[in-house]
């Protein structure tokens, strides 16, 4: 936990794909919605590509910093996936073929397995599995690093093995006060004046452009949900006086 | 330049809805297409929320060790947009109100200019406008370091003017081989042979899953153009000689 409190975690998403542009990211999004309900919140998230002083220094700055890491990618049997290997030496441990996967693979390819697909039973020197309900081998757990596929269908399936090996905090909870025709320039002023009497929360503005008109969602969050309720009914009346259309909505959207 | 003569970057998110899941990010991923015929190497990417701390740590970090540093989000007028006070403190600078955006603010708004509207134009002692094509007031740059609006449609615009400020690099080509109903695991040993005689390019493995079938996608990159071509012979060789069907295709996709 951090100084308030909080428990916190980071995302770090492997892979040359992601920062050549060949891949648009969806797993750090779809990790960010996942842990909200756990009361888990994703305080950063790094990017990195397959060479390891990149990852392994991510990876130590993250896990020294944060409650919980969680990776993506690098994980199956080619030579570019060196993630298991990467947190090996992060953690200043070997590698070792985990006896659960390797039965795994001798049911699925029979006894004879090639090298490349023993790769993927290799675990961490004292690390735990993730299980996988989609298909292949498991992720693993390496003390506070939980090591995920970086392909979105097979990740997302992994990550709900995550979230009950995790200690969880109060949840946050956001709610919307929508603005339809007035610019972020002319509510600027009511917004503070509001944020500034509610320290503990957290007031975001997200204006909108589009077909149906312009705008801005204010986003109240806060883990007391009584004072966000208390606080979306001050930010109304407070747009209210600089003439404002405000709308209520629950979020997130 | 790194070691190898690679002109890099690094993009910096800024903002709570992207760690909070609110929002997906997408201007990490036309960034890095942006960069690329500009031969300069997206190498990193960090997400962080909107408070100084976290961004000005991050900032100085990236800064000092990539060639260029992009950041999107945190210039609007309300007061969680708090990139710019980052930026001018990460340089030890201080900022003032840039002559060129007032008269910009003062054709579309009028002599009177609220205070909210006033921060936006705020720019860091020694730093120059970034152009925007699109609304509102323009990004700025930083020494090595552009900032540009979290907007998608706006940051795209402001992009625009990014590329020709930069010193640019040998553009990396890239070429795709597409094997469709081999599993990874059974092509990974011809893929790392020929990796392993082609140092200088890089070779990914991007498996497939879907109605359509399974397979992967066999992604080589480099900088020399002759070199890639020439590997993705080799690699089909390599594919044909253990039974996977291969199909060449120009990559990006």
């Amino acid at each position: 936990m951090d100084s308030q409190g909080r428990v916190t975690a980071a995302v770090l998403v492997i892979g040359d794909e992601i920062l050549s542009g060949r891949t648009q990211d969806t797993n750090l999004n779809a990790i960010a919605r996942y842990l909200a309900p756990f009361g888990v919140d994703l305080a950063e998230a790094r990017v990195v590509g397959d060479n390891p002083p990149d990852i392994i220094g991510a990876l130590n700055a993250l896990r020294s910093t944060y409650d919980y890491v969680i990776t993506t990618g690098g994980i199956g049997p080619t030579h570019d996936d060196i993630t298991a290997d990467c947190v090996a030496e992060a953690f200043g441990v070997e590698l070792y073929e985990h006896p659960d996967i390797l039965a795994m693979m001798h049911a699925r390819w029979g006894v004879e397995i090639n090298a490349a697909r023993r790769r993927m039973a290799r675990v961490p020197v004292g690390g735990g599995l993730v299980n996988n309900p989609v298909q292949g081998p498991p992720g693993f757990q390496m003390e506070n690093v939980f090591v995920l596929a970086g392909v979105p269908m097979i990740m997302r399936g992994m990550l709900e093995d995550v979230g009950p090996k995790m200690r969880t905090g109060a949840v946050v909870v956001a709610q919307t006060v929508r603005v339809e025709g007035s610019p972020e320039g002319a509510i600027a002023a009511p917004l503070e004046a509001v944020a500034k009497a509610h320290p503990a929360l957290s007031l975001g503005s997200y204006p909108f452009f589009g077909e149906g008109g312009f705008g801005s969602n204010l986003v109240i969050r806060g883990r007391n949900a009584e004072e966000v309720e208390a606080t979306v009914d001050e930010l109304i009346a407070a747009l209210d006086g600089v003439g404002a259309k405000a709308i209520y909505r629950v979020a997130p959207e």
